[in-house]
């Protein structure tokens, strides 16, 4: 049995709304995948379905019985992935739900898709499972573009963390005058005691509401919400203003322009000032936990201009945004950048982890100071060969660009008819990277649950859609009629 | 194609020796496996082979193509795991070694086990990789005496930083009153600009040459080398001197009682006047990447005195130590505690990771302070499961006791014979988790490969021996008869 994740960032004080379902019209099964979904018919035909209340009793017995030993307060609802298919989820209680959240935007291909259910039984994976092999699995297959080498990770908190790591040792090298540079007695001695000069007083710069993971590292580059860190120990490092764009995008133009202009000028003014000086610099393309925040490809092009100018590594965090959900492969390639990032960070999508680099200065000049008992998991990593192979065979980056263009057409007129409930619509040309904000967004969602939709939120007032690269223009028509009958009803 | 890993602590500054392989007298396979693994006899059969130099023509051929995509430096020598099995690995140009190094501890069952593959091929195993559900993993069927809850994590490192999360929420519910006490505006801004109070001043006490992980929070209570440690920011916090007790033990009772003895004053002291008050101390069972320096029952069962007795924390990180390579399952079940550790964290032989804990006060007081997008991996936790029933199965911790004990016996006559090379030995009674010291370690470990036999060092001066719960006493006699040979041939 198993269970759904709620959004890290709906709000934890608010009582967790559970999810009741209402029968919703047939959709049927995306079309491009019919002939490899046949025989799973009529399991994942249909639209939303339900059977009982959720929690039915089943679940709720489920979920008794899981909270003796684990903390059940973030779940979301559960879900029995055996009977679960495609955009779809089904509940232990047989109820069937339009998923556009994907477990925190972590499902690429849809519940049991039959190209990961085969790449999972291959003899391959089986000994990356017993064995933990060290594989070439193809990861660097989907390489940004400047960028061909990968450091693997577990998770997106530690591949972040292994990131901000390569960026202190390159700058402290840079500063020692080269690779061959020997450490000293004091930074060796100093080290061991968590002190300077051994232990750097260096910082990562990141972005007011932006989120980078958990750990302590990541957790101090973290600027989401109080709940996220409070009473944990924090680096003392600097914080830049994400712009905070106006919409209609056309509308504020002048505004925007300014609120980005600030934002770089924030970021340097700290760069040269900040009494922890940062070696590099964490973005999200989009900030995705903390708001669906987006900021246009020009404020990054002077991003990665400021960064490089003052020598230091522009880190682009492509947890959330990466493999194929904005309608290009990597979120960053939107921006036309004039130079590559410095590292790219992934996971979710991705099932594995870690990051991408290119500057070979970016390898420490030894062994074992990046280094751990199993530098990622092989089996995830399996699996991400297989997803990447099933995007390329279906042009799947391609179809979400596609179906998020019909979405956010739909969604604009939604806006138009309903503004105060469809507020700031954002994500054009995003594929299905979309958002708005509502304000009444956690009853809002509590609602659309109900009649059927699995949706989630981010940052104060924002709605955000993640669904799966195999989300069609059916379900899309699903979510909207949903969207709009949430607004219109009591 | 595969790649044994290196200790994380053989010294990074040395040139990687690399391994060559001398045949060494067959071995019959492990008996109590017998029925399990005939079928795939005679590839199991047999002692080391040597068939090229170590690496061979193949083998080169992969580092060469792996080195331009990924740092192969701190790898020990390739492993071909299709034709590896049991105690023994074989590379990919069918050079076949005894391995008693396991991937740093860990391997549990041996490379192949048919049990492993049974569960790596089961639907559960394959819905666990495809869709990530939360599981009932029986992970809970070997929680240690008196914690009867787990949080599930990663890898060891994050298990350490999320327990110090739990423990910093901990102290300050405790702080501000209990867990219904609201936080305060001053601390929800603080804390989301890194600043106190919503950031807590206070730390994790660790000891000196201790290894708890290399991500931020974690790599702050490592002590291990300056190599794991140099140039990364580290906070604040206390380290106490873990006794390094002198042997044989029967000769230095009343120094080793002293040093003991100083050390729980060293935390006594600590915990009352470091000016970041540690709300948890963290302790190994055993040091192992720090040299596998020991401490007698009695010491910890004064820690947990002492720390109980100033309301903090004490959390055992079993993360080398567990799963039954002492002789018992849990190495702190040898020490007799009066009450059990508040938590206790695995890793490694349990292929996934997380602490265990009792205390109910432990869970947060609000819902999404500790969470995460995947909250470990299930299909590391079904992979866990099948262990612990293999475990159970064939008795193997009672195994690892008693081949533990007559391989003790044996290198204590060795030991006496040739008393430079195998100095300090230590681990009596605590299964074949054993070390000792040699003066040249890294040439003699380097001897110990080319005679066929993978071992490896911690610390300064220390050969550890890792082997996996299925070494038999055939296997001994092997690793045995080559020390001796590395001792005595040129």
């Amino acid at each position: 049995m198993a269970a759904l994740r709620h959004s890290a960032t709906l709000c934890p004080l608010s009582s967790c709304s559970q999810t009741v379902l209402n029968p919703i019209h047939h959709t049927p099964i995306l079309s491009i995948l019919i002939q490899d979904v046949f025989q799973l018919l009529p399991r994942g035909a249909g639209g939303p379905e339900l059977k009982t209340a959720i929690p039915g009793p089943k679940s709720q017995e489920h979920i008794a019985k899981l909270d003796k030993v684990f903390d059940t307060r973030s779940l979301n609802m559960l879900a029995d992935y055996t009977q679960s298919f495609g955009n779809y989820f089904v509940d232990p209680d047989g109820n069937k739900l339009l998923d556009v959240y994907a477990q925190i935007a972590s499902i690429p291909l849809g519940y049991n898709n039959p190209a990961l259910k085969k790449a999972a039984q291959s003899p391959e994976m089986i000994d990356a499972i017993i064995n933990r092999p060290i594989l070439e699995t193809g990861i660097l297959k989907v390489a940004p573009k400047g960028l061909d080498q990968v450091f693997t990770a577990m998770a997106g908190s530690d591949a972040n963390e292994t990131a901000y790591k390569a960026a202190f040792m390159w700058r402290r090298m840079k500063e020692r005058g080269g690779p061959t540079v020997e450490f000293t007695e004091e930074e060796m001695q100093s080290s061991m005691n968590n002190q300077t000069p051994g232990a750097s007083q260096l910082s990562i710069m990141s972005f007011k509401t932006a989120f980078h993971g958990r750990l302590f590292g990541s957790l101090s580059t973290t600027r989401s919400k109080p709940i996220h860190k409070l009473d944990i120990p924090a680096f003392d490092w600097p914080q830049a203003t994400f712009p905070l764009l106006k919409y209609p995008l056309e509308e504020h133009a002048e505004e925007n322009a300014k609120a980005e202009a600030d934002s770089i000028a924030e970021v340097e003014d700290l760069i040269k000032n900040y009494h922890v000086p940062p070696c590099a610099v964490i973005v999200e393309p989009i900030q995705s936990e903390g708001g669906d925040n987006h900021a246009s490809p020009a404020f990054f092009r002077k991003l990665r201009e400021v960064t490089a100018k003052h020598n230091v590594l522009l880190i682009v965090d492509e947890v959330q945004t990466g493999v194929g959900a904005t309608g290009k492969f990597w979120a960053h390639d939107h921006w036309d950048l004039p130079s590559p990032p410095d590292m790219v960070t992934f996971s979710k999508k991705a099932q594995t982890a870690g990051y991408y680099f290119g500057n070979p200065e970016l390898r420490p000049n030894k062994p074992y100071r990046q280094f751990n008992t199993w530098m990622g998991d092989p089996a995830r990593c399996l699996l991400f060969r297989a997803i990447i192979d099933e995007v390329q065979r279906l042009d799947l980056v391609a179809n979400t660009a596609k179906v998020g263009d019909y979405l956010y057409g739909k969604l604009e007129a939604l806006a138009q008819k309903y503004p105060e409930e469809f507020k700031n619509l954002r994500g054009k040309n995003r594929g299905t990277f979309i958002a708005f904000d509502n304000p009444n967004r956690d009853q809002f969602i509590a609602k659309v649950k109900k009649l059927g939709v699995n949706i989630g939120g981010s940052g104060a007032n924002a709605v955000r859609l993640r669904p799966m690269l195999i989300f069609e223009k059916q379900h899309a028509d699903i979510l909207l009629e949903t969207l709009e009958k949430a607004v219109t009803s009591a």
